[in-house]
């Protein structure tokens, strides 16, 4: 379902999606989903190499029968070029202009999904190593309004403070997902919005432990312990009081290493 | 992170998650995800055994430190008991109205998935075979109201218009996926809602195809291109019109057969 | 990319699949992957209802361009009928030797995976749930020869020796999932199979536990420390010994609580 | 469950992988499975900065309790570092060997997928475009022998004869996946096994197609009609008759059209 541009000096072929719709209906979304593209991301003065997944879509007005999809894909091609420049939190508005004003679209949305890396040093033996989160980023242009948003998702360690306290020993934990999605009012960097989620947990997630580096982390998860409750408010707590956040959601799952389903808890707050 | 009931005649020992918290933080959804649970559907009279996944949730209060996930799960094992009644989408206020009373939570959620089969009749041979779709229900109380929607995904063939129209023979198509989900105001079976995916496709699909019917599909296709924008407004165009729905969302992907990424479509309305 | 059978009196239209290849390449597996079809599956006595996702392959000789994919599906459906027998491990035999014969196929293979549930009591409270495992099965003829194998994944808990010999108090666990696979000489139920994953590990998962049940879990497990290879060499000397397997494969992974990735062990013997 | 190095001067704390084992039963493999890691892969010159997701795992002994899972990690660390010199196909036997060095093991093994991309030309516009494909690489020493595989996944179309033939209009088509597994005798770029898969297919995949592209891949794939067995027949001729692969093995998975299965085929030679 390739939309090709305006007619060329290559060939004369019917443009189809140029005709009209009689259905009157416009469509809130159309374009391009799970295109993977290697993108250069720039998270203040840190670029990160990194493979996207993304979607590219623009709003229809009911009398155009189909969008021009190639258009779509040639926005992230250019920004896949060498030497192009990095993607950014700040640059993600001109992207949607640019989107609207190539295609002629009263709206559009760009959805960029991406592993991200931050080199942590572990807690004792001060070992270096990588730690792998996943980034969302969306921006829209819809109603004549500009919106964005941020997402980020950082594993981290949960301990049971119902298990600690009602046993004699030992605590059940587990690897859990914290999950923030902020709507930004001021510049805020993907490092910032994970540390929040990683201060909340019962402990945080490195790439290497050394064995004192174990005796620390196992020590400081059974020192705090968190219900799936306690990790969304003590997220919670600190978006809202955070005025570079207009509006949040935080959500938080479990994977339960005493049942074989999730606990899970949200709180979303301002949207 | 279990959350046993009140104290029993077993052990006397603490209910943490009955403890108060200090951080004036109501939580918006707290329970189980990911479980899974056999159980039985019924679409009006008939009645399919199936494999659900389940989310379970409910509203915390400010005050209270934790829900009991115990009792989540219960009320699914109920369900999942040699002959417990099957579950419906009239039955859904129900199982909300019993998560309310059970935790005694001033709202609550639930979210259950599951492969659901329909029985086709292959349409010039006429053997019969199942087809395989995906439903998901969604039933919830929350600030003093009861709301609920209804989900269907319908794989389906989706056949480019451009392609056709361009070339001197074929066109290409592909496998499309079609997502309605409703906001019921009056019943309405779960193959009704796949029944209007389907007729707004290029074709439909069969698990069986005889020699015979696989011209007829393949013909039917061509004679019926349709966009990833057809494919929606298609949709739409019944639903808008379609009094037993207050609200609906319909999207289309299409697995493009000449590309790597989909096209993908959408239209909200009503909600 | 149906495949019809021989020409049928409702029309005489080409048969492709039956024509000449010239390439001399006979091809080891060819078939229908991802159908999904609801099934009853008997383990000893006890019949249970699942949604099983299905491959069915034949071989196909040199000289023959293609296979008759809609008879494949055909077997699948037959079984899914109201009142057809359960499916079963002892039965997979004569599911193969049907598929041989209605396909004229020198070897022909089938692997069918689907969930498995164990009404399971909580080791203090007696209180009752299910708890889901997934299950892959295979059976196939080759060069002259039929083999099955009875494939069972359990979740369960392990807790990390290093780390609680060397902390001060409390000792990472997680979620695992021990994986077996045996060639079976004697019949064998699924339910022992899983019972030999759980036995061996720190703790075994359930749906539902109190809270005198969590105290007994977590402790428990805090008893058992179990590494990765702890698991799989618990499993190993087990199926070793056991004169009903002909060879087997375990494999443990623990989503590990203290990083963001596995660790992971594998044993084969016998194949 | 961490496995640190022998005590180090920063605290003397007890060594529980290092103890000894008393099951007599040695571990085929045991280390880190799904650890996600930004690297630059060389193919040729060509170097590609990707995320890749890896697999390092060594024998143990049967004397020995555990392995040293932090050393692991640090192989890869290393070869993330800013200024580490790119993986490459002919890197990974130092790999390899490395790993046995460090962990004083006497097998071990990698294994590494990440996206790869390519950089098509539209086949009538000349427009440029990325497509994203697989690639999973495994080196391993066991048994005294080194072998490695190179294993790629190429989107294709592919377009049915069956329903082309007898058709009086159009014919299905759909993306197919086809993937190839090759023991190299001597060396050979990802880029060349990505051109045999696309080569035998219907038609290639593209990010962006013009309208003439559109109209070019429409008849391209309608002139080369392909079953799924002509899919695998044709790539494994091309790789018997290539004197740099032992081995082989191809498979082909088409996500047809107008069923919602998929249609399968595989060849495995020298193995």
């Amino acid at each position: 379902m390739n939309r090709p541009e305006t007619p060329s000096h290559l060939i004369t072929i019917p443009d189809v999606q140029s005709s009209r719709d009689e259905r009157r209906l416009a469509i809130d979304r159309v374009g391009i989903k799970g295109l993977r593209y290697p993108l250069s991301f720039a998270d203040g003065d840190d670029v990160h190499a990194t493979i996207a997944t993304c979607g590219v879509y623009v709003e229809l007005p009911e009398e155009r029968k189909g969008t021009h999809m190639s258009r779509l894909v040639a926005l992230l091609e250019e920004r896949a070029m060498p030497g192009a420049a990095p993607l950014s939190l700040a640059g993600l508005r001109g992207f949607v202009d640019e989107l609207l004003a190539r295609l002629g679209a009263p709206g559009g949305r760009i959805e960029i999904e991406f592993p991200f890396f931050v080199r942590k040093i572990a807690p004792v033996s001060g070992v270096a190593s990588l730690l792998d989160y996943d980034v969302r980023l969306t921006a829209e242009f819809a109603q004549g309004e500009y919106a964005s948003t941020i997402g980020v998702s950082a594993p981290v360690t949960s301990l049971c403070p119902c298990s600690k306290e009602i046993s004699d020993y030992g605590a059940h934990n587990q690897r859990s997902l914290v999950t923030i999605v902020v709507k930004p009012r001021k510049p805020v960097r993907i490092a910032e919005l994970l540390r929040i989620a990683e201060d909340e947990a019962s402990c945080e997630l490195y790439g290497i432990l050394k064995r004192a580096d174990e005796k620390y982390v196992t020590e400081r998860a059974y020192d705090n312990p968190r219900f799936v409750e306690d990790l969304v408010r003590g997220v919670a707590s600190r978006l809202s009081s955070d005025e570079r956040f207009a509006a949040f959601t935080v959500e938080a799952e479990n994977f339960e290493s005493i049942h074989n389903h999730s606990a899970y808890a949200r709180i979303a707050r301002g949207w």
